[in-house]
């Protein structure tokens, strides 16, 4: 298989007001996440981006976390039949992780709602059109909404420091946010979201930048945004980064489309709590899931530990087998990790072998078999 | 720019089961369409591929074409409220384009659509989750239907003998098959739909291969599926290829993401004979359309022919300026075509300036201004 894939750039994958900056400072490649650039790597290693990450502060540009701005009378409504995480008590100012799922109970995306106002949200998603998807549902219901894409460009600032160079810039009130919790802000003359949130285990706060119609052009201000959190950033040695395979295995964050897909259900994924199946409202999938959950499941996300040489970044899933060479299931992620000193993997594992502490082996691609141990997860420290 | 992006590669971004085979030919470069890796380009130039498809014969990978099958009692009303083109007199066996709109008129794909049968239809698609657009769309309408990706992965066969060549294989009756019309052949004992259309302006067909459950291993049948058409094609000096863009542009083609966007109505797209003013159906975004129609387009796809030194093929939109220097359009999609020897685009182009042989200015992405004339679509011979 071929390490080194060229991408033919075109207009329909799109770059974002950061790419020139992420250019800039050495990129190594990207991947394409609703139908936008995500940088997946700088100059340094995964492993030393991933120390830098634990020590200091990085700066993402996570633009491909598009928003799906829901507003109007129905708004709450929708939003509630789009997830069977209950939506009853959150307040404007929160940001909630919601499981969204099709009609079968699979899971068609994992994104975080922020709660903007009473009739207007912002959903920020994982990489399938979650617009069509609400829109189409909308438009069947006859409900009085409006769904769009707003001009919106999240950039994550993440790591411990994070907290002091944002509070350089945007002053004392950074303290304050909670995590999952945003606040206004202003940033030249204008408001803008900045919640304390990540795909990181390390501390951080994801601005959403919005391009404003008084700006002249949206490349020139975000660029500005970049800029002004760069220089600010250098007395706490600030880096380029990216969402960090290591970290984020070893905190358990699953990647929809990698970890999971349409085919699988939130249980399986480890997502009962946002299912309880005493829900009070009615969500698509609803009926789907209360089946499955009586039915019982078959497979189970998990973690496990596995011998042997440092296993590089997957690009496909690893097989898992018994001991008698059954295969029981795959690493959907899976990597060296420093601080454990050992491989670790997300993994989608069958229900006679998910039992934390069980032995397995896994399968590398190039047909070694490796001892492991399903763990928990996140990861134990 | 970087003109060497390399991509990332995960489970997010799906093989096809001729991955292997794409590679092992030197494929130079991918883009991602449907969360799946479609090739850009082999070993030879786009202008040599370009020759070569226009004499002779290639094998395309275009599985990225992903199926949204629709089925059950209520499929033919709800594909009909997909699109504003009348299905009323389609027959089974018939392909057919058409455009699909939001509630505001906005094109969200422009598929070609394949009637399997009175209630069953597949729906092949541009880069967005049209799969997503069903689902909800059906849900909110409580539609009784079954809405899926089945696992069929097209295969184009391009090119001028691609005929004789799908006759060595199939027999005869390929050449009974119509443009945009399409029969179930055999294929090892399956039953495989063989449409002829393409990407491209050459002669050619899609084999729509789907994965039947019979089938050990999708990769295994998809490559046995290639090498039986590779091994036949040798005597028509069969190539491996991707749609060409020079062949694209100067035929017309649109491609989705890239010349029109969810912004764009059909009118502006050219696509006014699908969508007339007295459809008798109900369909998604008929009210805006009218009113769009009422008063009338802003900006409509033209062609333009331009001079200069060869234009790379473009990446980002070029500018498209009046003589007085107004920016009165952009190129989507421009190259150099050695046949007519002049620089070709694809372009939205405002009211004012859109009439036939109007004299224009592009200016290219490096700033250079070059003299250009409007044309209409496809480009003239």
């Amino acid at each position: 298989m071929s390490k080194n894939i060229k991408l033919n750039m075109s207009r329909r994958i799109r770059r974002t007001p950061y790419t020139n900056r992420v250019e800039e400072h050495g990129v190594s490649d990207f991947t394409v996440v609703n139908h936008m650039l995500l940088p997946k790597g700088f100059k340094n290693s995964v492993e030393e981006d991933y120390w830098h990450l634990s020590k200091d502060v990085q700066i993402w540009d996570v633009s491909c976390q598009r928003q799906v701005q829901i507003s109007g009378p129905d708004a709450a409504k929708l939003v509630q039949k789009l997830t069977p995480r209950s939506l009853q008590n959150m307040e404007t100012g929160k940001c909630f992780y919601i499981p969204m799922l099709n009609e079968n109970g699979g899971m068609i995306n994992d994104p975080v709602l922020l709660k903007l106002d009473d009739d207007m949200f912002w959903i920020s998603i994982a990489d399938s059109d979650i617009l069509l998807w609400a829109k189409g549902y909308a438009l069947g219901l006859n409900l009085n909404v409006q769904i769009e894409e707003p001009d919106v460009y999240p950039l994550a600032i993440q790591g411990p420091k994070s907290e002091d160079l944002m509070v350089s810039i945007f002053g004392e009130e950074i303290r304050k946010i909670k995590f999952f919790n945003y606040r206004v802000l202003d940033f030249e003359g204008t408001k803008q979201i900045i919640a304390r949130s990540g795909y990181s285990k390390q501390d951080g706060f994801e601005i959403y930048f919005k391009v404003h119609e008084n700006y002249f052009d949206k490349i020139e201000m975000g660029e500005k945004l970049w800029d002004t959190i760069w220089d600010a950033g250098k007395i706490f040695n600030i880096s380029p980064g990216c969402p960090n395979l290591i970290d984020r295995i070893e905190c358990g964050l699953m990647s929809y489309g990698n970890d999971f897909t349409g085919e699988n259900n939130p249980f399986e994924c480890n997502l009962d709590k946002y299912c309880p199946s005493d829900a009070s409202h009615e969500y698509i999938g609803k009926t789907a899931l209360s089946k499955i959950q009586n039915e019982g499941i078959k497979q189970r996300m998990r973690g496990i530990i596995f011998d042997g040489d440092p296993c590089p970044a997957t690009t496909q899933p690893l097989k898992v087998l018994s001991k008698e060479n059954k295969k029981i299931g795959q690493i959907t992620s899976g990597i060296f990790s420093p601080r454990i000193k050992k491989n670790i993997g997300l993994s989608m594992i069958l229900k006679d072998h998910w039992e934390i502490g069980k032995n397995v082996i896994v399968e590398t691609l190039n047909g070694d078999k490796r001892n492991g141990t399903i763990t928990s997860l996140p990861f134990p420290n």
